[in-house]
């Protein structure tokens, strides 16, 4: 038996467990004592049922103890953003529509997760309706601010050690960002290597999943663990997929080639997180090429506002429809001008998508990665928003991984991510220039 | 380039693509030519478009160029049974009555292997609906020879080297008999490892999707490939499946206990196939324990037939009924008995087939594999069926995983399988056990 178990990172307690020194039951019990001592504040989960992740647990402990096949996150916690359908769980959605909402329907992502052996833990806090209006999750680090969002629940779960593993999802900066703001490791893999069935669809061509962990090894395992074609997903591709894990454990063969853009929102930048990627570019020299980021980049962020609320608004027309007063007034006028929104004007946003998606296959051949912020600062303060998303907007309309790295702090101490983005369905390569990145800063540093 | 490509197992053709050597695009061609040459007299496909097939090879060669993500099966061209559908292929059943069937719908099996990056190369000839009358496929060891049934162009394909591997299903004895009779390896997982979906349904009680190759290496790669939880099959399972690459490289690490029955059939086996085996039970020597079956055990011969032939005619009524003048005459004797199966005599038969699972749960608790027979001697001329299947009809009544290993030969030199059977969801253990027992025996001859 291991004191406070809860601390590992998954593929600590996976290695753990393995040994025969912790069991999934213990390891699931002693995150649930976390979560019943810090949850009150946090407030990260929007269901959990003790007794039924407990039950879980004991099941793969029988299995491996009857020496039957076990799966590579066996007897792992993990939450689930509360838009992913499972049986057995509600799933609420974040709005007071949807509450007590019961499905028999159960995500692909979700039936992946029992294959791999995992324990599902419960259902984390987001945004209404994975949007604008945050509910009531704290930042782990200090509760006065916000997670961000709309995977608060997620990020906060894993930052507070409640999980080791959290999924959620990013139509703007919804993984990276919240990753930033609650000090974990978040790695949102190409548009299709996850699939969308039994999730809220808020942008069919927007909507991505991802992943929360406390190391880069822990996130490339739950996404290697959930990823896989899916004829009910349309952005789904039946190609071979990145294995995430050996792009984490694969050494770069050159120092990577980086490329920095200088873009107009670039001043949005807070004085901190400025000064701590400058000292990051600085340590880096010319590995990083800076660049002047053409107009039509910036302009990228308004054709993602406009499929992005153009499609939600049509998606969930009935919803808004039928209950427009149980919608916040955040969201409300969000809604209002998306329904202002012509067909001609998202027809236009969803060919420039096409081109910048174009641009950027081409402008990988010269780099491995982008080297960006994953947020705009340390989180606000809770009850001033989840977060400026903007410096997510781009890669998520062009539907590139990324991953955020929780490598420097701010000034008031709260952490503040560093983001690298790399080329369509070469993720591993991503992963491994994220590796470098991180070794590489931790030895100069030294 | 490597000269007589298609004689590669895939496993080899694997490593020499990853070395550069060779690419998908010329070993398609190399199976094409030798296709070419020998199917005019073997006559195993029932479909293929060479074309196709390079096409996809070319997309394969293409993919590793850019340094995208290859997958486990990249660029091995594999053959499926024509009762598998794919879209853009006819899958025909081996009957007249579906001549030209276009579907669709693509079997979740092929999505898989496209994820896998396999070439889809053809359909190969199945007995009519994957039952009892035999199609035009001829033995590759010897042409006036049967390949064995149903799945006789799958098992002859790659027996022939026309490709390193193929699929096929079983249902009772219908891809480890053909196996036996072309001298590959073949194996039927644990029921419910791969997913049915897409496949013409003889008997959803009984139908099992099962892999053939030229090593052990080979099936197991395969299957690995093939496996996962679908929720459109009812015997699937979201739990985790064991990994048979795994078990194929492990090392036995104590003598594998092994059990043969004495069943009444047995006096079925012709004199070569019995001295063949007994001269390996000889060797195994007192690693095998010999035991009398209960007479419950032969039993299950007429449950497996009451379930198959009682789900069959209710499955496939509508084809019956609508086109029985286009029945062979081979079938509609077993389909006019099968309709005056009652429910009560079906229902007791389920209720058996429970019973012989729980029977076989228990008995593996004491032995890693049951050691029998493939078939019962050397596969029978053309045109005298496709052989008795009765030495696989137990297993494949539990739904337990069942391996043919083809180390026998018969007296006119045709080959013959020794089958090993072990317990479910245990398929990685079997599978070590088949390896220790080709080391073993090999080492021993010497």
């Amino acid at each position: 038996m291991i004191k406070d178990s809860y601390k590992l990172t998954a593929s600590e307690a996976l290695a753990t467990i393995a040994s025969g020194r912790l069991s999934s039951v213990e390891l699931v019990k002693s995150c649930l004592a976390r979560i019943a001592e810090t949850d009150g504040t946090i407030k990260a989960w929007a269901f959990l049922d003790g007794d039924a992740a407990l039950a879980q647990a004991a099941e793969c402990d029988r299995i491996r103890i009857a020496g039957l096949a076990t799966g590579p996150l066996h007897g792992i916690p993990v939450g689930l953003k509360d838009i992913i359908d499972t049986a057995k769980m509600p799933t609420q959605r974040g709005t007071p529509i949807f509450e007590g909402r019961q499905t028999d329907h159960v995500a692909r992502l979700v039936e992946l997760l029992r294959e791999a052996g995992a324990v599902i833990m419960g259902k984390t806090v987001t945004t209404e309706l994975a949007f604008v209006h945050a509910n009531e999750t704290r930042n782990p680090h200090n509760p006065n601010h916000s997670p961000g969002g709309s995977s608060s629940g997620s990020a906060a779960a894993v930052a507070a050690q409640h999980v080791p593993l959290a999924i959620g999802t990013q139509t703007n900066g919804s993984v990276i960002r919240p990753a930033s703001f609650c000090g974990t490791f978040g790695f949102k893999p190409t548009r299709g290597v996850i699939s969308r069935d039994g999730i809220l669809q808020t942008s069919v061509s927007l909507d991505q999943v991802g992943c929360f962990g406390r190391s880069l090894a822990d996130v490339a395992l739950l996404t290697d663990a959930i990823g896989g074609y899916d004829q009910r997903d349309a952005v789904s591709f039946a190609r071979p997929r990145p294995n995430m894990s050996a792009g984490v454990a694969a050494d770069a063969p050159v120092t990577p080639a980086l490329a920095w853009f200088d873009l107009p929102f670039n001043d949005r930048l807070s004085e901190d997180a400025r000064g701590g990627i400058d000292s990051v570019l600085e340590i880096l020299g010319p590995s990083v090429e800076k660049m002047a980021a053409a107009d039509t980049l910036s302009d990228l962020v308004g054709v993602q506002a406009c499929i992005h609320e153009y499609e939600i608004a049509r998606h969930q027309a009935d919803v808004f429809d039928g209950n427009w007063d149980q919608i916040s007034d955040t969201l409300k006028p969000v809604i209002t001008r998306a329904r202002t929104i012509t067909k001609t004007q998202y027809d236009d946003a969803i060919a420039v998508k096409a081109s910048a998606e174009a641009f950027f296959k081409a402008f990988f051949i010269d780099y491995d990665a982008i080297i960006a912020p994953s947020a705009a600062g340390e989180a606000p303060h809770f009850g001033k928003g989840t977060g400026d998303p903007i410096f997510c907007t781009l890669w998520t309309l062009a539907g590139l991984p990324c991953v955020s790295l929780p490598l420097l702090v701010g000034e008031t101490g709260l952490p503040i991510g560093l983001q690298l983005i790399g080329p369509a369905e070469k993720d591993d390569r991503l992963l491994r220039t994220a590796g470098w990145l991180q070794k590489h800063l931790s030895e100069t540093v030294k």
